[in-house]
């Protein structure tokens, strides 16, 4: 059994689970922090541990750019290459063919593109994507899905939408990893009833989890919200739900109020590189003057190593300076910030006490 | 009592000793990695603490300018700041307002110069960087001395020696805080009868140490060897001798051979970050392809973070794809090759060996 569902909260979908990985559990809501190329950037195995992260994310399609995955099969798989021994999830490449590839043509039976870092002609079948991601070795793979933005004519949401279905039926059928799981993806936009075409039409193949795919493109938070809302309800309970690419805590926090149990975001390590930090207040960005002779760690109310150890005068003095030991810093802070920010959803839902939790932390975090 | 002689070598100069600082004894020969900045690049003092080392270098220079002494002071001096609680000793900037100042001007009374960061004009006397130093609160300070480059005609490295004479006297003279060392810096480039005099003079005075300045300039090796070899010769048996700015793993031997005990690079940091790793059979540039799918450490012989975890073949991809942790990854081993080589030389000094030690460590890692 891949997943195993704790409780569910009386006044929102909120639920807590815990889903079982060849690497071991990961208790639910859970937050991946994105490791693209084999390394959650700045950062060591060791510094993502302590940090209380559970599983990690990594990127097939960046993957087979650099190093190649004849180089990650090589070592072993990707938790022999980079040293991780916990959890790993790789996503498909689906949403990097539609956001960063270039002179991308995609057929019923592949998307082709060139490697934004070298112009090399890739293409990347349903089938090659679970072949590339049983050499790449993950305790999750995702199926390789098709993308559209927002905003986006219904016709192109629609075709691509189908299509993400047909190549879904085809991943399945790919043999893969030993123990590695593999999760669907939906499509459909912000448009209801494709969303929930598409949704019903995947939960009813056997998948290991189900993901929210083609959201965070630019649509209005209204619209995201809803679609949310409705997939959550159509997917199986017994079944992990991740919303893909989301996102801020306040995001996080409405999802997870719609039933979504797995998360994924660049900001945490994104946003620590160009020295903004997340607190128990709220943002804060390292280089404001006003922080040049502050004895204070960047969060009181956090226990990770930069914050038991270092002021913001100092760290913004690293920014300032261009040294390297400040992105790092930062980068420990915030992933740490996101694993105790979802270690307290898990409590308060397994408490009963999710709404007031997500109340308060938001007063305080937001300021309101 | 600053330093306590230990033993030293029949065969050559060596010497073995300790030297008690405020934040704790340093076993000699010692090796200081170079720490700018208030950092040793990429690195977090638990890491630098892991290395073995014993003690790093700031640079009173650089952290005038960036992020100011009124900053470090606010946190309580560099070890609070940077978090680091051993030994810390800071070069007064001499040898950057030689090498790194704009538009400089140097009487009798002071350094003028121009920031090489924001151009701002700054006065340094001799008693101004004791006091900037005083501020900055390292375990050791060194005096202001005026450097001069190879080749350089005659009258101006004699005119720049007494001069640094001069500022020595002044400097010996300037309060400093509580505990806190002063080191002297001879002058005199590779010539024989100036470094003499220099030597001789400034033994006469009670500093706590002395170290050879306006070395690895450009001049040949056999001379800096010479000027090394009859500098230590005139330092007082007593005192802790420091070669500024060296260097390779043969140059340090060489060096202490002569009798030196202190030095500071910033090879292991500076070639890390560009690739290079120091192992025990010579120097490798990670980005080779020769290392693509090599599934060795840096260096088999090694015992730090890096080589205990990680292949070549994951260091270079890091390498390749410009990810921060390959920097860390590589500096964090290069300073373990530096302390685990200056380990040794002590060893090698204290069992009577040295000699040996020197030729067979040099066999292996020049491969000759």
């Amino acid at each position: 059994m891949t997943f195993r569902l704790i409780t569910t909260d009386s006044q929102t979908a909120a639920r807590a689970g815990i889903l079982a990985t060849a690497h071991g559990e990961v208790r639910t809501p859970a937050f991946m922090p994105v490791g693209t190329l084999a390394t959650v950037k700045t950062l060591s195995p060791e510094q993502i541990r302590r940090t209380g992260i559970q599983i990690i994310l990594g990127n097939a399609y960046h993957l087979k750019l650099r190093p190649g995955e004849e180089v990650v099969e090589a070592a072993g798989g990707l938790h022999e290459f980079m040293r991780w021994d916990g959890p790993i999830l790789t996503d498909s490449g689906g949403y990097q063919i539609f956001s960063l590839a270039q002179m991308t043509r995609i057929t019923e039976e592949a998307a082709s593109f060139r490697s934004h870092i070298d112009g090399s002609l890739i293409t990347l079948s349903p089938e090659g994507a679970v072949e590339l991601q049983r050499r790449l070795g993950p305790d999750i793979a995702m199926v390789l899905d098709q993308c559209v933005g927002y905003p986006c004519e219904r016709k192109k949401v629609e075709d691509a939408m189908r299509r993400t279905l047909r190549w879904a039926e085809r991943s399945i059928k790919t043999p893969r990893a030993e123990g590695q799981k593999l999760f669907a993806i939906t499509q459909g936009g912000v448009h209801r009833d494709l969303r929930e075409e598409c949704t019903r039409e995947l939960a009813q193949m056997d998948f290991d989890g189900f993901a929210l795919g083609g959201m965070s493109v630019g649509e209005p938070k209204e619209l995201s919200d809803e679609i949310v809302a409705l997939s959550t309800s159509l997917m199986p309970e017994d079944k992990p739900r991740y919303l893909m690419g989301v996102g801020y805590p306040e995001d996080i926090l409405n999802a997870v109020g719609h039933g979504v149990d797995m998360f994924d975001c660049v900001l945490p390590t994104r946003n620590a590189r160009n020295g903004e930090a997340f607190t128990s207040t709220g943002r804060i960005k390292i280089r404001n003057s006003a922080h040049r002779l502050s004895q204070e760690p960047i969060d009181a109310e956090c226990d990770c190593y930069c914050c038991r150890n270092f002021t913001r005068s100092y760290i913004r003095h690293l920014f300032i300076a261009g040294e390297v030991l400040g992105l790092s810093l930062i980068t420990e802070h915030n992933i740490r910030f996101y694993a105790r920010l979802t270690a307290a959803i898990r409590e308060s839902i397994e408490n009963g006490v999710f709404a007031e939790f997500r109340k308060n932390f938001l007063a305080k975090y937001l300021g309101s």
